[in-house]
Formats: C-alpha cells, structure tokens, sequence
C-alpha cells in the first residue's frame, strides 16, 4: 500500500454495529489539501452529506479530516441527525486542532435510525491518537455487507519525483451511484500538486467511467459519496494541462477509480457473476443508457445466474432504454460458465462506446436483504 | 362466465410448447366491432404488433378476429417474422371468411426464435370450426408461466337489456406495463353499444388504472397489448356520454380492468405476497412516480419477501423517483405477515393520490426466469 505523504488514517469498533467489527474511521492530513466531492444525485440525502456540501460551499479554508461511519446511514433522520453529525465533526475537530468546517463526515448503512451517540463520541480521542500512515483499518471500518477491503494504488513518476494515488472504497448493495457532478463510499487520496480545477477536470471523467459505471441492483443511495483528496506533496512545482505527466496522472487516477468500482461490483451482495457489458451507439450518451438498461434489468441478471443465453432480454431492456433500436443490431458475449462475462452489443449506429460493470441477480441477494434490517 | 353476445372463442395446443399445454387461441365476432388497442412503449416491437398497428391506422373495414399464440413472442425475428404474421393473418382470414386486415395477432413468449410455422398453420381450420360461447380454451391458450387463467366479468343492466363485460389477460413476468396509450397480453370483450370515441375515453382510464398501474420486474415487454372490442349488440340505441347508464358501464369496465391487473401480480412469477402501494402527492403523476419507484425497487422487494419493515428503502427509492420529498412524509403498513400488504406513503404535499399493485422479489423469482429458455 503506497501511501500518499500527508495522509494519516485510523479506525475502530465503537459498537455502531452489533457484531465485532470496525465501524468508525478517520482520515486526517497534516497540510493543507485540495478537495474535490461528489455526492448522491438521489433527493433524500444523509445528513452528513447536506453538511458536507455546504462546508464545500462556503469553506475558504481546505478540508483536513474525514470521519466515516458504517452500520448507519444517518438518513431520514431529521434536524436532530444534522446535529449528531455536527457534533461529531466539531468534537473531531477540536481534538484535531481545527475548525469543524475543516471535517467532513460520511456515513453508511441503514436507513431512519439515529447514530448512537454515546457509543461514537468517547471514542474519538482514541481514533486521533492512533492516526498512522496505514489505512488498512480505515478501510476496514467503512465496509457494511462487503466481505472485502476495497483498496487500490498507483505510483506515477513525475521527474525525480514521485505521485501516489491510494483509493479506499465500500460497496455490496443499494449501488447504482449517479454522482451528481458522482454515487456508494469512495475516497482517493494523492500527493499530486495540481490546482483544484485540474484536479476537478481529472475527477469528472474518472469517476463518470467507473463509480458512475457500476450497478448492483438499480437502487441509487441516499449516502453515496465520493472523495478526492490532493495533498500536494509529490513536488514543489505544481503540475500544469500540458505537463506530460497530467496525462500519466490523469490515466493513473482513472485506473485506480476503475479498479475500485470493479472491486465492488465483484463483492456485489450475493452475486456469482462479474459482468461487463459494452456498448456502441451513436453518442457516448446513448451507449450508456444501453449498458444501464441492460444492466438494471433483473431479466437479464436472472438469465446470467442460470448461464442462459436468452438474449430476448438484452433487446427487450434496449427497447427500454429510450434510445432508437433497429433489428440490425449486433450481440456478442463470452462463455457463460466463467465467473467473468463480457457482453459486447453494437447498435449499429456509431463508434461511440462506454461500460458498465455489473453482477447477476441471485437467491443469496435476496436472502442478504431479506434479513438486512 | 357472461359472455358478450357476438364473441366465439376457441384454443388448441400446436406444438410452439414442448409442454402438451394450450398454445395458439381465436376469438371472433360475428358482427363489425367497434375497438381500441393499446401497445407497449417498448421500442423494440414485436411483428404482430407492427402489423396490428397499422392494420388499426389503415383500417376502413373494422377488426373481426384476433389469433394469439403462447410460447413465442415473435420478435427481433425480423422481415421473416413479420411475414410469418402476416401468413397466419391471412390464412384465418381466408378461413373465417374475412379480408386479412380484419384480423389482428398477438404473441406472447421468448423473443428472437422463428414461429414453428408448420406446426401453427395446420390448426387454424379446427380453430375457426371449433369457435364457440366459452372462453375457457381461449384463456388458457394465451398463458405462459402463469399458474392460472385470467377472467373477469361484468353484467351492467340498461333499461331491459344487460351489457355484458368479459376479460381476458395474461402476465406473470417481464410485467411493467406502459402502454402508449396501455402493456401484457388483455383481452375486453363487451357488447356495448357505443361509438368508437366513447370507447376511447372509457378505456384511456381504466387501462391507465389497471394494466398501467402493475409492475412485478420493471421489465416493460415487447409484447405487450390490449385490445378493447365492443359488439355493440346489447342494445339498439347506441349509449351516450349523458346516458346514465354510462357511468355504470365505465365504472364496471375499470373494475373489469383492475380484477385482471391484480389477477397478473397475484400469479406474478414466484412471488409470495401481493402488495397495493398506494401514495398521496401533489398531482396524479408525482403520485404515480413515486408508486412506481416503491413498486420497482428490489431492495423494496426482497425486504417485504423477509417480512422485514425496512422503511429507509421506501425512503431510498422516493429519493430516486424525480419527484420532491421532505423528511416529512408518512408512511403506513399493513401487518408484513399477511399474504395481501398494503403501503400508504403520504408525501404531505397534496391530496391526489394513485395506486400501483405489485409483489414481493423471491428467490423463485430467480429460479424460474434462470431456467426459462
């Protein structure tokens, strides 16, 4: 795990969850940092999410630290789950050393339930105490149904120097993340120094082509976030558009958001199929509406579970899918019985192309949500 | 069974099921009808429904007979297909005595296979000689993963005379009906008389209410069709919308319409419970939206599978459904253990209010669309 300099990271069990397991995490730099966030495109959003977008609206000081929680949502929980939030950020910040506009929260789990405060708030000392640069228990504390830590990195020369690209994410259901400007639990985190509009320009396009790309069953959270996060500690000259090494960054920090979007595709709630599907139509607009219509529709999931080849369904979604459909189109897909499934439609109507990675539809997600709550 | 005078129905098994079921049904007047179709939205349309539509645009003649068949749905099998319809089309025509644009078809079953045209077309003349007053054969020739026959009737007295309101309809799954102007497979017959227009405005409603208000995949077909035909024998004067004994007649058609729509998610594939959402909102569309984000969402689903009272993905899926929602909405259950639920969300927005009729997501569910094709 390459590390980005400036970031340290902890985590605990505070006993939001009944089980034994992590449940609270925070990320804290020891500099100044450029920020760039996206969040949840769905109406109903979490209270941390409402106060973090107006501390990124008003903040003319940086963001330092993120406290996550996992095992409640915080959502639909009224004025009184604004105030838990903030009450967790203020006291984190004043352990810190910084102002609670400088702390953003992030949360995850269910939905309507207020945070047991008494649990989170005596364990905050001990979280800033143990700040390290190791983020194997931070990522650990954000996971809910994962069964795995999602973690990815990248190191890119720049000169002497070097770029690290570190990201942490969480998945397994409720994910199909529409992202305003991005959707489920991401943060990455790197030493570049860019300014926050190359950053930004760098952001977009990598979060549209992966956490923007993914679906597990259609539903868009309440609490998908998305954060990156540059300390700006790889050299002392800031990179520019045309520096050649943007272009190795800007490629870096897509593969690391591609890899962790895939990463929860693959510890998709009861999924026994990885599925990338690939589109051409005639704008990349349309491409990717084929690929969600195909990829939401539970036909279709059903159908892979069975390792049956009932490609009625895919054009029956692409009818769906408020795109122009001819009879030419064209289907092309791998073997059936491998975990990993390619399926290639061509539209016939243009090169343009885009993909979604998505999972079947299986008995095991309905038992895992069945008994969620 | 009170069958609308003027209707002769009839059904026999061709061959298109592997199974020794019912495939292939007829049903036909012995007098011109006045009728109203509605078709699926879904742009990939299958062949019979190409030809339906402009056989209805075209049509100075009126619709005498419909030929269904079960097993296949005739579509994405390009010009062939259409050419197959069109054979069938002509052939019961040329049997019955009637010109080839006065006979509509409908298909229902997996989509890109060639109809077995061999086996079809030698059973159309014991189809036409077996016609008779019974729709028993016909209901069951129209199914597919249904577990039972469809039928809802009513008798609205006129003065001395009675109308009579016969339905017939199949669904089970790839049920998300969104008729252009209705989606499955349905059948109205009625002796009514009124005129063309009349018609249309008593079934725009009763249509939008029934057959447009079920979802059990969110999977809106190729297939879907209702077609509405009125003998107009019940009487010698023709009804107006004055007539008193209008609002009657309408009144029993939507009830008509509504007892086949429940009838379709009762017998939805694998699902253990039945459930009637119904929201209040600011209009009849927000209303709608917001019913059919609920009806749609899996996480919704598998939740009242479990029995579990999971309120956040209620919450989780209004977000999602492009309408506003405040922290104060309202939501009531019936008790989760019974087999029938019902659900009012009120979005304390105003007082139109609309009703969506879905079910449960099952491992079942799973099993049978796995295991289809």
């Amino acid at each position: 795990m390459k590390v980005p300099k400036g970031f340290f990271f902890s985590g605990i069990h505070a006993g939001i969850k009944k089980s034994k397991k992590l449940d609270v995490g925070l990320v804290y730099s020891d500099s100044t940092l450029e920020s760039v966030c996206f969040f949840t495109e769905n109406k109903v959003k979490a209270a941390p999410l409402i106060l973090d977008e107006k501390k990124l609206l008003w903040n003319k000081s940086k963001i330092r630290a993120i406290i996550v929680n996992s095992g409640n949502a915080n959502c639909f929980t009224g004025v009184k789950g604004i105030k838990d939030a903030q009450d967790i950020c203020k006291r984190t910040a004043r352990i810190l050393g910084l102002e609670s506009r400088d702390v953003l929260m992030a949360s995850t789990g269910i939905i309507g339930k207020r945070l047991p405060m008494t649990k989170i708030l005596p364990k905050l000392p001990y979280l800033a105490c143990s700040l390290h640069k190791d983020a194997t228990l931070f990522s650990g504390a954000i996971l809910t149904t994962d069964t795995f830590c999602k973690v990815s990195s990248k190191v890119v020369s720049q000169g002497r120097n070097k770029i690290r690209i570190l990201g942490v994410a969480k998945g397994a259901g409720m994910i199909y993340p529409k992202l305003k400007q991005a959707t489920m639990l991401g943060f990455i985190f790197t030493d570049a120094n860019l300014s926050k509009n190359l950053l930004q320009t760098a952001c977009q396009r990598a979060v549209d082509v992966s956490f923007n790309s993914i679906t597990v069953d259609g539903c868009t959270s309440t609490n998908d976030s998305v954060f990156i996060l540059a300390s700006k500690r790889a050299s002392e000259k800031p990179m520019t558009k045309k520096d050649k090494n943007f272009k190795k960054f800007f490629k870096a920090l897509e593969s690391v958001c591609i890899d962790l979007a895939k990463k929860i595709v693959q510890d998709a709630e009861g999924a026994s199929k990885f599925i990338k599907i690939t589109t051409k139509a005639a704008s990349e607009e349309e491409a990717k509406k084929a690929c969600n219509a195909i990829a939401n529709s539970n036909l279709f999931k059903t159908a892979l579970y069975g390792q049956s080849p009932n490609w009625g369904r895919i054009i029956q979604a692409l009818g769906q899918a408020g795109i122009s459909v001819k009879e030419n189109v064209s289907l092309k897909a791998s073997t059936l019985k491998k975990k990993h499934i390619e399926i290639m439609v061509d539209l016939k109507r243009g090169r343009h192309s885009w993909t979604v990675y998505t999972c079947d539809l299986t008995p095991e997600y309905i038992r895992i949500n069945a008994e969620y709550s």
